[in-house]
């Protein structure tokens, strides 16, 4: 093994992508209700317009524009033929004289064309409706503008238009999209079924403290329950974790088991150069073939091993031990995997100044961990800085930046922090 | 009712919470398996030191750092105790021009004081370890610092400090600092029981399009589902939903039906005058007290109505029928109330400058939607225009920035979006 030959992060994904692109998540129909936060499989359409029908979007007067400026003109007034109720037809279409009252959202009378508010109208006990004196000029100048307080029907969708596309990553607003379009159930992605093997021979599960806290060097195993929650929100969900001894027979066994039931089977091993060297030679000997990645000139994130297996057309993965490390690979390879799969858009970052200079890596790109703080319109990142797999250095940032290899980040320079 | 009387934004909230604020959510202890996304209840703080022990954060011989001067000088060597396994302790002490191996992660030795990587060194059968001439200048020159390489015990989280706060918002590294902490259950804020009352004469439920359209007037409800998946994120469980016509008696009794089992109960109305008014007398004859805010001025989202049942100790809240009104008041009010009661921090909004003049509203804050584009460093605001109630104003955009009454927004100007 050599970690000399390490991939840029770019050149890693793309070779990944070049062996396992072709992998694409199964398409289930979910309940409406349950699709927040799932990625459409589909481009979705209007089946009808919206709204259905042309409606007021104000509460007043329907009219028929071109007899504003007379009654504008004369102080002469409108003979109201009826009050719409919401969700009912109107009974007869406006003549020209005549107006009908229509509340938000209700129906408009065929012959009407635009909408006075009742806060600009005056009406008398036989139905006459007059403009104040003091309504807006548009209003007492009688130049009402054709379609003036009205949503046409489907002005807001139209019937065979786009409404949301393959790849969305569906929203509350989304959801009242597809609501309002009553599709009830939706074509989604499957969420890639992942399985976690911890390994370290000083790894012990986490227990209460501080009842039993770990022994002499003994560490508890964080790389489970953080690489659990990361999945969650990266489109996978965890078909099964183990924590495993530093045993190439137990790990080699281990990822054959996981084979069957998993898209992606992740090994955050130790940090250390033998252990590496173990889930290397594991991945080599259950995919008979070269691994596609080994080593990503990335802080931290270095010892990652990227791999795939043709027949169960799985993506193994050997992820650091270290939880910062484990954590940060997770999301630099795998939820962007997902997201690429899925047609998904990169997730927006927050732009900030450097409040402080931030030193790079020789040879390796860092992902630098900073803490956001507001000031005016615009953000202050500030380094979070530590030693080598701290949980602290993630736990006190609200993201992290990208450093080129070699580089130096000054204070002061404009940076894309990514939420962590 | 006079909808004249509205309040600002600020001046809602500081009414919401001056009759409501006294509520707290209650306090369960969840697996933390399941306590990602949630809310801290207390501060979390370190019950060990951690790392525990001083570890290696480097592959490579634990040295005492005042034997490298004269090893470096004289070329000489260190002589190897020991290779360390991870997991396990020392089996004894280091001795002045002493090393023993130390993989990543493992205990160091007492009376190490610094680690040597690995590749500056070399190692012969014998065991005797000499510098590599082209290690950098701190080895070589035998300057090596006292805590190189190292993590002390208790440097990354030391016992009695804090670790996480009452109110955050738990992240999967926070879910990771927990499990290093041996916290496999979490005391989190339960979420508040919502209960959704959509009503409107003209709403139907939501059917699969196309075989079932809305028929004449008829709208399908889209709140119901809006306002459910705007729960799953901001502090709300759902306990009930109903779609109701617009009837006094039938709302009155839903409301009331609703009071016992749930913390929040919101009436959706439709957006004409009259039914506002329903809401707002439905509200006063069940809490028997005026209702705290009637009207806020802001676009979208003015006839929002909060009130507050002291016999019950329940939060009801009228909200605009309109989709988009009914989520963005939602987000306004319900949302940061209970981010509010909880102590979260008010989640990061996105620097951008707008790439075009956007008007406000008379009278009124306006929440302008807008589509964010990523511009080197930094994003332009596009403005996403439409009619009152398109849902689609939102499906368009990537969150909403606040303009002030009567303001105008002029292009080039730096605003904050919220991602919707």
């Amino acid at each position: 093994m050599s970690l000399q030959k390490t991939d840029s992060i770019e050149g890693a994904r793309a070779k990944f992508i070049a062996r396992a692109g072709h992998m694409t998540p199964a398409v289930e129909r979910l309940p409406l209700a349950d699709a927040l936060g799932r990625v459409l499989a589909v481009d979705v359409y209007a089946a009808e317009d919206i709204p259905s029908f042309d409606r007021s979007i104000v509460d007043g007067y329907a009219v028929r524009s071109a007899d504003m400026a007379a009654a504008a003109q004369t102080g002469g007034f409108l003979r109201m033929t009826e009050a719409i109720a919401m969700g009912e037809a109107p009974k007869r279409a406006l003549e020209s004289g005549e107006c009908a009252y229509v509340p938000t959202g209700a129906m408009l009378p065929e012959g009407a064309d635009a909408m006075v508010m009742v806060e600009d109208t005056a009406r008398d006990e036989a139905g006459r409706v007059t403009i104040r004196a003091s309504a807006p000029p548009w209003a007492t100048q009688g130049t009402l503008a054709v379609g003036a307080g009205i949503a046409r029907a489907g002005e807001d969708m139209k019937r065979g238009g786009l409404v949301l596309s393959r790849g969305a990553l569906l929203r509350p607003c989304d959801v009242g999209a597809l609501a309002a379009n009553g599709r009830m159930e939706v074509p989604v992605y499957s969420l890639f079924r992942l399985s976690v093997i911890s390994t370290g021979d000083e790894l012990v599960e986490p227990r209460a403290a501080p009842r039993s806290p770990p022994q002499g060097a003994e560490v508890r195993d964080v790389n489970t329950s953080a690489l659990v929650a990361l999945a969650a929100g990266s489109g996978y969900r965890v078909a099964s974790s183990v924590v495993l001894r530093d045993d190439a027979t137990a790990i080699t066994e281990a990822v054959r088991g996981a084979l069957g039931a998993s898209d992606v089977v992740v090994v955050s091993g130790g940090s250390s150069m033998g252990e590496r060297d173990l889930t290397a030679e594991v991945f080599k000997e259950i995919t008979g073939e070269e691994n596609i990645v080994h080593g990503i000139a990335v802080k931290p994130g270095k010892p990652t091993i990227v791999a795939f297996d043709a027949r169960t057309q799985t993506v193994l993965m050997g992820l650091p031990g270290h939880p910062v490390s484990a954590m940060m690979t997770f999301r630099l390879m795998l939820a962007w995997f997902y997201r690429k799969l899925t047609g998904q858009r990169e997730p927006f970052p927050i732009p900030a100044r450097l409040c402080c200079d931030a030193p790079g890596t020789p040879g390796r790109t860092t992902l630098q961990a900073v803490a956001l703080h507001l000031d005016g319109t615009g953000y202050k990142a500030e380094p979070v800085f530590g030693k080598s797999g701290m949980i602290t250095t993630m736990t006190r940032a609200d993201g992290f930046f990208v450093i080129d290899a070699d580089a130096l980040a000054l204070e002061g320079t404009a940076v894309l922090v990514y939420p962590c």
